[in-house]
């Protein structure tokens, strides 16, 4: 006896953590006796308690016999905090519904091993996809893989980001450009390009969130700037926040007292966040030239179209700077979903298997 | 007293003849008794008669005393049929409520005033826009304009048509295309460039209408092809259907039997479709070229954006061929509509004031 509303909830108390988990997952609890909810949770920060803690606590002896929703397999391990799995024992829950099993396979199903052990019912995969899109770049990393990358651009209808002479601002609308602050403060990076530094002297920072969510709360994504030729400006706003800056290429006598990595491939460059910053997810805020070299190399999970409606005509930047010559060649997406925002238009779309 | 709900029944009623009233509008008709719907028409074709009709046919007796809901002010001249402002009279309706007057502002209001004099109550602009959409060119037309001109273009995500060799089959997929044929069936003409004739040799008919109505029912589209260097084929597949083919600057000698008319300016060749064959709704569907001078010519009432989620790259060829170098002259569009249609999207947009 499960119910997705329950599960839909936990999802729901999940997202309230989007932009301050880093680099833990989202996860959100539920705790249901006789068809009433007794407790919620959602874990909040890093170094901060569980989700199935808080609602434990808020269930207290009402958690007897109880039916427990969480997002992701509750956790067998000893770390900051004692296993939720044997919380849940302790609290005497009769049954865990899980949206999905730990995704880390060396660990996953050891948190359901203790549920089984202690006589609790499990289920697993209840609203797995929807719960899934909450972690895309925690679920991929911990399965082995390199971080999630979304590209962003803004273009418009006919494909355009700039002017012939560079010239392009502002394309999209406002709140266009609100909402991608929402991408960023999902993100542990984002990287750009010393063109666009040049150019457009950038913060990319969250500033304002559609939702009103506090900004003090939100953990700043790194910005990393790849400077090959060593060509980053003493004046750039990023400089602003030089503890969120990385370089990647300039020369550290340029710009001093900033983090610095030496020039590397763009795989290495998302390996070598995974691995140092425990950076999950990437937000490229690029050029069409640095853009579409994540392309090339097929490392872009996710595309972030806003497109204004407006024509620049056929002398403007062109948005990829793919050179293709052949109908074959064409680089297939997958819209996955499309929408107005403001003025402007908003497509999330995912490379095609080719 | 009158319910919206019943004029949105009417509209949908009208819009059962959106494809074969041509020259003629739409027109949909209710007649409410006791809050019951005792009568319901349509106009379905020139020649036949007018939805008011219909509806009193249907309704009979029941009619004296009733509201009686129509899209358009009743008209108030002998034509085909006696005026149907005096069929209500006659029928003892006390009260018709109107959508919108009739367009034209020389006869504006006669219908209302028959009904006036008759003692019947009369309401007007109830769901007025939603109506007015059923009519677009006969709206525009009546009061004084040209045809209603859609721009329809189908391009990938970075805003190309096709390769740089011409390649272009296909970009957008199957519901997309299927998606065009009901622009073309609201059409009185559809009009292309011989440049579009000999690359893709298309029909430019109405062939299936993803609504399932009948094919036989629609009143096809008169095609008219831009040819100013007499370049037409003489296996063009248009020829199947050479009652519906207009050429403009074609030497007749090169293509016997059609109609041709001389090389004329865009906007004279509008007012001539109208003038002439009475058509008033008008679909744009060519190549880049042809299509830019429409819009730089301010000949377009609407946009139909067509993107599939592809990218064709830098060097293919653009979707429009607009010559522009600031900012300050960008063509500005209003969005209108978004929707997925099938793998692709489709956008809406009307020429923003400049």
């Amino acid at each position: 006896m499960s119910n997705p509303f329950y599960m839909q909830r936990a999802i729901q108390l999940a997202r309230q953590g989007q932009y301050s988990t880093r680099p833990n997952p989202n996860v959100g609890c539920v705790i249901v006796k006789d068809d009433q909810i007794v407790g919620e949770g959602f874990h909040p920060q890093a170094g901060q308690p569980h989700a199935e803690v808080f609602a434990l606590k808020q269930a207290g002896e009402q958690a007897r016999g109880a039916t427990a929703y969480v997002t992701l397999e509750p956790c067998a391990h000893y770390g900051r905090t004692p296993p939720c799995a044997n919380a849940l024992v302790e609290a005497g829950v009769s049954h865990v519904v899980m949206a999905s099993l730990d995704p880390n396979p060396l660990v996953a199903g050891k948190g359901q091993v203790i549920l089984h052990a202690a006589g609790i019912d499990t289920t697993v995969g209840m609203l797995e996809a929807e719960a899934r899109a909450l972690n895309k770049g925690f679920l991929q990393v911990m399965a082995g893989g390199r971080p999630y990358v979304r590209l962003k651009m803004a273009a418009s209808l006919d494909g355009r980001t700039a002017m012939a002479s560079g010239e392009s601002k502002w394309i999209t609308g406002e709140a266009a450009r609100l909402d991608v602050q929402h991408w960023r403060a999902l993100s542990g990076a984002v990287i750009t390009g010393i063109n666009t530094v040049l150019a457009d002297d950038p913060g990319l920072n969250v500033r304002q969130l559609s939702s009103g969510f506090p900004i003090e709360k939100v953990e700043q994504p790194l910005r990393v700037v790849l400077d090959r030729q060593s060509r980053f400006p003493m004046q750039a706003q990023l400089l602003q926040h030089p503890d969120q800056l990385l370089l990647i290429g300039t020369q550290p006598d340029v710009v001093p007292a900033i983090e610095h990595w030496p020039d590397m491939a763009l795989a290495q460059l998302l390996n070598e966040l995974k691995n140092q910053k425990q950076i999950y997810e990437v937000l490229i805020e690029a050029g069409p030239t640095l853009a579409s070299e994540f392309l090339r190399q097929g490392l872009v999970d996710e595309l972030i179209v806003y497109l204004a409606p407006t024509l620049l005509g056929c002398e403007a930047r062109a948005m990829f700077n793919l050179s293709l010559s052949e109908m074959s060649e064409q680089y297939r997406l997958q819209l996955q979903e499309v929408a107005q925002v403001g003025q402007d238009v908003r497509l999330i779309l995912t490379p095609a298997a080719h």
